[in-house]
């Protein structure tokens, strides 16, 4: 935290482009590439300024002057708007380093902020998963994360934790008192039971927070022209795949996502399963099948009845996965096709008739995409937990917390019990990174997944 | 301009995303959305605030106040910084609507900018350049531009012209005097040519203007299989286009861009040429016939002699164009195959030796690349004109200077001769538009290029 870094804030291309510059040497770094004084500055106000190389003028420029302690990271910061030009973008960072400033490594603005205080560490994995919110759903888990939903219902739970801990402390320290009463260790056993409650429902929140994080991938599978591409428009409301009366038009995988009831779903177009001798299309095959094994809901959409063969290797291919078979073209089946399904499905399952070119029991569609999801329901109050790193501190709390209820089960010496609870206690405290020492790993894992200038 | 405008200045995505809002109520509708009053704000203050759509908090975000007339539009202005998530710039773009802002057309508040006297025409035009320059070059032209560069040029020699109309129209007010001696019309005339000269050698520079603004766009064709792609890729340094020893590996046209000496090629692989019966592949083909046509340069990319009616056919595509004839894979051609040109090519034309390969005589290339650009040399302190309507308005002085040049030479009498040097004044003050009447339909025109934000 001793040199001054410098990183672009905002995506290239546009008409604006935003620098950040933050360390102990921001003001006197950008005031040697322009005519403001940046100390001389009152805080939080903007100067209009020319950025030159020498006598060589890169661009008209906005500086905006941060003083530390309130600034985003609590550093003197500087922000140059300029021109939204790759060139001129690129040149100041340039100019920026070869005055002493270093090129920013991802989310290190956010690690600045964890450790001046100005955040914690589930607060910081929240800007993250705030910049990247798509949807209502990511939007509203990103911010009340970040407005430090998870850090005060944790705290509670630390505070509890530690009265329980002193309890048995105390009971330890005077044990040899007969005379003094201490708690009840049903008592003692119900608020631990109570807590661990809270923390299996948080930790079960994850596979919901996941889902609504990273999107629901869903592959459309099947035969070629059995109508995938066209359904996937129909669901997108785009042209997004190109649709042709030839088998085999579509090669490469396609995916594109789209929101039902405020949730994700990213939808795979594939390649028609046939046998080939195109070696493009053939690599485009296999690229369908490993689509099946990354999918957690397959869509097999049929046109004719399958054979049972046909049938095995799909149910074997979509195990552990939710698999919803799709009879397509009902519009123009004869009457002789209706019973196109000779075969009965394994499980009862039943086929959903659809029509995607004229768009027949879509809305059915849709409701049975995300039922098949299977998302847990969650209420605005809910915390969702989103992070894996706070998913796993959960697991092990919930594993030291079971230790500690059953120690109060069977009498176990206090000092043991207390044991279990301090290691409880740390694993919360590592979701939040406060009156912990997080290590330079624990950090590098949670900021190399933001972007730069953040 | 009675309206309040608002839009996204910075590209989508990113860590940070700027909104801004110009207009008569931009204090007000800002306010409206978060807990500062903007009017009560100092300007160029920036103060941190909530956005917000009633209770419900869309996000943590940093408001820049900017006053008219001190703002780059002239009016009161707002900067919203908001993260960069586009699930939330849009969310406030939507709040800013509802509570009364108009989404800005492309350009718009360069557009105010300059209908409030804030930059001339030229100057706005700069703007945009100065924004899509991804070089030294496109980057030097733009901002010499915006500087005032041909701006002041012209005011200059409207100078001239303002004093050689004067002379002409008091010769006119006074040609009963007979005692009064007037300005020599050989030096009028001398003048007036110096003029043209100088107004001829500005619209000239549109053609070096234009290749450096837009890129020169260079076709690669070939029969497939000749290495077409992997002399794209080692162009580029880079592994942009898929090469196979499969024939008719690439389908679609790529384009990608590289520098040369400071100055952007657009570099077009293509289809290799052959008779095909699959369809996608004569689609490719089709571009590929399609790319020819709008390059300037075509490299013409042969493994073996080609046959009289290929080169008839390639130099008549080619009419108009630069062409080159590149030989590739002399790594591994045997010494039967030296003399693989059994026909002489026209005009006497000789192919440049290559192998994309092993890298062989790729400087050569680019350096006979550059050269057929044709490109005009200019020096630091040169104006280079960019822009079509600058071009258009230079080509009408021109017209109309030639027509005072040879009335003047003619003896043609003063009132006529002044005629046509008032238009010539019109045309150069069209330019920048200034002490001129600019319709709408000009300024649509100029300001529909602009992205959206500018």
């Amino acid at each position: 935290m001793n040199d001054t870094i410098c990183a672009l804030a905002t995506a290239p291309g546009g008409a604006l482009g935003i620098i950040r510059v933050s360390g102990p040497e921001a003001f006197s770094i950008v005031s040697s590439l322009c005519s403001v004084c940046c100390a001389n500055c009152a805080a939080n106000t903007i100067h209009y300024t020319h950025i030159a190389d020498c006598s060589n003028i890169i661009d008209e420029a906005m500086i905006s002057i941060f003083c530390a302690p309130h600034s985003y990271t609590g550093e003197n910061s500087v922000e140059i708007s300029c021109h939204g030009s790759r060139y001129i973008l690129s040149k100041v960072l340039e100019l920026l380093v070869q005055h002493g400033c270093r090129m920013a490594n991802p989310g290190e603005y956010t690690q600045r902020a964890y450790l001046n205080g100005k955040m914690d560490l589930s607060q910081a994995e929240a800007v993250a998963d705030l910049i990247a919110s798509t949807n209502e759903a990511t939007h509203h888990l990103a911010m009340s994360q970040l407005r430090g939903g998870i850090s005060s219902e944790l705290s509670a739970m630390r505070e509890q934790l530690l009265k329980l801990t002193s309890l048995l402390e105390l009971e330890l320290d005077f044990s040899d008192h007969e005379d003094l009463e201490f708690a009840d260790r049903n008592d003692l056993s119900d608020l631990a039971v109570k807590i661990d409650n809270r923390i299996v429902t948080l930790a079960h929140s994850f596979e919901t927070g996941q889902a609504i994080k990273n999107g629901i991938p869903v592959a459309l599978v099947g035969k070629t022209n059995v109508g995938k591409s066209t359904l996937l428009n129909k669901l997108l409301h785009d042209d997004r795949a190109i649709v042709s009366p030839i088998h085999g038009t579509t090669r490469d995988t396609i995916e594109d996502a789209i929101d039902i009831q405020g949730v994700t779903f990213r939808f795979i177009d594939t390649a028609g399963i046939r046998q080939t001798s195109d070696k493009v299309e053939q690599i485009g095959i296999n690229r369908t099948y490993a689509a099946i094994e990354k999918a957690r809901i397959i869509l097999w959409i049929i046109d004719a009845a399958p054979s049972i063969e046909e049938i095995d290797d799909m149910f074997n291919r979509a195990k552990g996965k939710s698999l919803l078979i799709i009879r397509n073209k009902i519009d123009i089946q004869r009457p002789s096709d209706l019973d196109l399904l000779v075969h009965p499905l394994p499980n009862n399952k039943i086929a959903i008739e659809i029509s995607a070119k004229k768009e027949i029991n879509l809305d059915k569609l849709e409701k049975a995409i995300f039922q098949a999801a299977n998302i847990q329901e969650f209420s605005e109050q809910d915390i969702i937990v989103t992070s894996a790193r706070q998913y796993q501190s959960l697991t092990r709390a919930h594993e030291h917390l079971s230790c500690v209820i059953s120690g109060l089960e069977t009498n176990l010496s206090g000092d043991l019990i207390s044991e279990d609870l301090r290691l409880v206690l740390d694993d919360l405290a590592d979701i939040t990174g406060q009156g912990r020492i997080v290590t330079d790993e624990v950090l590098g894992n949670i900021f190399q997944h933001f972007c730069v200038g953040k």
